[in-house]
């Protein structure tokens, strides 16, 4: 297999899904070794690196990409195999930043409201352990907890000639913020302009569902995926395999409009693989789903909508195509 | 510790919480035998019986209840154990309704579009294998689905002198739909008026988190509970207590700020267990919660932040009360 | 004409749609004086009388009423038109509430924030020249504002058993908080319960559209109605009929499901009266609807769709029952 | 004054606001006399002309310009006076469009119901009584509808390196589709790139607020604007004045968001103006506002706030630059 490294220099981080040149071809096929900031751009250090004074908006959620994929043109469905991701930082930060986060008023959700108190925390990572630690500010509460890593940020150009900021989620994946873009996932992603063009990005050493305060416990990462190509049959909405499930991320306001995207497209998805009608998925389908939330902080708010593989006859999705880089990455 | 059995009649279901008197009084500590009829008052049979002409609105989701708990006075918290759900019929029914339901446009919702097809299913109870059968109507894929059965409808009378339908979730818990409400957990409620006025209903043997269709494997319950009262602390919106995790569930309209008061309520809850200060809190939720849909579908939307216990230093929450009723519960 | 006065005591304030038992039977085609006290029963008189030190919930929007009206049935049509809406008071009064409001978190819309000072406005009333007075509080700004008085609840008990509070719209009326239910306006009901059991208060001498702080300019009021009834045909939502405009409100939440529920209504009802199938219906309100919000506060938000009678053919809405309520009034 | 004149081949329409090289650059006082095609590109012209067949998604809404505008710089308030629009065909188009449209399930509000159907009306335009036609297609009803020629989209390059459709209304004006938007008006945007990069297109003879099926009296429209740029200031969101109202268009989902964004920044500019805190500002906008709906069918909905000019003492906002326009404009 073709392995490409790629670690960018900041001058090359992308802060769009679309309307930025190629760093890199790619066969279908290749494997990518990649190094991706945190959203933050590596900028909070310490609590005392606060995000007002630090950060300079909208440069957060640098892109690591877009990496053009030979042969990808609009229609066909691209496959990103996540192989491994490691934490490539010793910590991890997360903040409160004003007027953004879920449990706050918004520029969209405005309100004249005082903004939250702006605050940085820091997590240190003890590899061995596996774990980042929580320290509370206030008090002295510590807390290990499991790391969890995974990718925010996972999206190809948009259609349209549209050129998206790096912190919006939509039909072309971007920032999705689900725990479930975790190292042994597929992510399918339609094709929207020839090439692809996808990016990766906004790494997570741990994420609730939902990210209620807007920020996981945000870290660079070392990124390897594998990259593969479908030809048609490009999804209206991002999916993911794993293992276990089968998925489809829906990201939309109000949240119930990302929920019902994310529940249409795995009915019409249950139908097409068990040639089921509508109604017999959409029945199915209310039986089995599991439904966690991703997040209700970005741009457009992202919802999951998932299946067990265990409780459906088996299928080879794709061709088995999960399976297939499964191996693959195993072998890397 | 008491016992008390009661069955109702069908003369005897409640369809609102509050507005109907008493059907018994008991003390805390009791423990309750009851039987619920299913949403569909058993209407629904086989896949030819159709809910627009075997039901009469608004006379769906049928209460066991309300109880009346002595000493229970506005402002207590209400706690409710339950010990045993399990299936009273040898087959639960779901069935699409005009719409009704996730994915079809609503009463509220509302489009010029024609409504889906009204359709029934009937899921077969295998109690050995612990399973019910699913059969498609368009096609012989025929699957067995793992039972897990729980309780659609718990609640309280509402506060403010109002009655709601047995069909709505709000701050008074009511049809919250969440498959969290199992065997082995614990509600608590708020006590809005004097003797609480708790009833419940709406069993499912199985359902899927979003409750897509709008129904799940509706089907009668055998129910053992055990009531018990905390004098004060009346939570603002339902918590459930699990061997693993604390939850909230908040319902409202958008998705999103159901979700916002389950986070908001869990903030809190956190704040106080942990001595934390809101931020703290707030930092804290944002990377451990869960956080599945319960329903996207009813008056309300519910959603459920979950937190689990794990990750978190041992606190004995409402002073052990869980652990008291699981012992409790073990002796019955 | 019969004519019946009531002015109720504040022991006979009902706080709740259904659940209430009648003050007084009426016949059709009666006309009542009445009289109705303001959303705060009276308690805020000046800047310095705030909401929470002053108003006990949730005794709030008092209503004069219900009344039963004789011979309503389940499924008519109750017209309640407005004969004159008159200051009862040489003052009204606005205030800000805690966590209540258009911009600001709510027990619904719930941050973490600290809630918007708590604020009273006094508004002195000039009736000889029809204004009151806005006074600025951290400023001399002093503003007249011509009066333009409305009730801000009008309803009837609600279907299914239920009881709502006098702050909840709804299909059944309720507190609506529409500019549009002034003096010159008929408005109809469905009938849910015999005898309809209607009532009206939150007198508001002017409101501007959205009613952004969640109070209007609120003052009790003289209120001259005239009751009918028409047999059958109850609407789904309230309508409005005045001399200009046909009218719908929902009341729903999201705001774009409030504005759904009035558009679909508006053009079935458009389809009715022109002959039109609902495509060409859909494509008129397209292009004739006023759409003025009514609030963005209450337990529902509600959306008000309007059509311009002067745009389309003359057509004697329910007979002409308007025209006719409007000679009738002018006879009292 | 400086006249520019500037009609678009086809080959010259622009599909987004920003990511596009500018037309022609033109200095702050000059006037532009433009030619827009319609929002179909004139390809609807009879009944039988149906969208799926003659519509080539996303090739909709075509944009004339974008216009570069000397010295604007980020930061600053560009200002569009509309001089004149008056219908350039003798028809307008409207259409209902698969999933598209504010009674209809759409791609964003999933269902699984079949989409409505597909029809086309043609609006005769009758320039000498200022009148559209209405036909309806199911009955021979034919109404005589007043003109209102406005532009649905006017807007400017987005911030953040973005790209967005013309079909996308949001903080950089766009496709915001309010009646508002009407000769006589002047609308200021924020300046996000240098030159502001603005364009103007999709003119609407007619239409209703909320733009119930998705379209207008859609029409090519000749335009006549002049550009004017206040150095710094820039709103965060659109405003629009008239003789009698200033406005701001919020856009966002849900509608009551789009309603907030407006409604907050109204609140802002009103304490600016007339020296109010901003407690006393939310209390004066209460009563005042006017909240006609723009539309709910686009990918953010739109809702204006608007204030009469003859409540509030007179302020000479932006130095009196609507009023300067105004007699530039009666002297072209």
């Amino acid at each position: 297999m073709d392995v490409v490294e790629f670690s960018p220099e900041p001058a090359e981080y992308a802060y769009t899904f679309g309307g930025v040149a190629p760093v890199r071809k790619v066969r279908p096929g290749t494997a990518l070794r990649l190094w991706t900031d945190d959203a933050f751009g590596g900028a909070l250090r310490t609590p005392s690196d606060l995000p007002s004074e630090k950060l300079t908006m909208p440069f957060v959620n640098p892109q690591t990409g877009p990496f053009y994929v030979e042969g990808a043109e609009p229609g066909d469905t691209l496959a990103l195999h996540f192989a491994d991701l490691t934490p490539a930082r010793s910590f991890g930060a997360s903040a409160t930043i004003p007027l953004f986060g879920g449990l706050t008023s918004t520029d969209r959700t405005a309100t004249l409201q005082d903004p939250l108190p702006e605050r940085t925390w820091i997590y240190e990572v003890d590899s061995a352990r596996g774990t980042v630690g929580f320290q509370a500010q206030s008090s002295d509460l510590r807390l290990e907890l499991p790391m969890n890593p995974m990718l925010g940020t996972v999206g190809v150009a948009p259609a349209a000639g549209e050129a998206r900021s790096s912190l919006v989620p939509d039909a072309f994946g971007g920032n999705m913020d689900t725990p479930e873009m975790r190292a042994g996932a597929t992510c399918y992603l339609p094709v929207n302009v020839p090439g692809a063009l996808f990016s990766v990005g906004d790494g997570h050493y741990r994420q609730g569902e939902g990210e209620a305060c807007g920020t996981a416990v945000e870290g660079a990462m070392n990124v390897t995926l594998i990259v593969d190509l479908v030809k048609g049959g490009g999804p209206a909405w991002p999916r993911i395999e794993s293992d276990t499930h089968l998925m489809v991320v829906g990201s939309s306001r109000p949240l119930e409009d990302a929920w019902r995207i994310s529940s249409v497209q795995m009915t019409q998805w249950l139908a097409g693989l068990y040639g089921l009608d509508t109604m017999d998925a959409y029945q199915l389908l209310s039986q089995v789903s599991e439904a966690p939330l991703a997040n209700v902080v970005d741009a457009n708010y992202s919802s999951v909508v998932k299946v067990p593989k265990g409780l459906l006859p088996d299928r080879a999705v794709y061709d088995g195509l999960h399976a297939h880089l499964r191996g693959s990455a195993a072998s890397l």
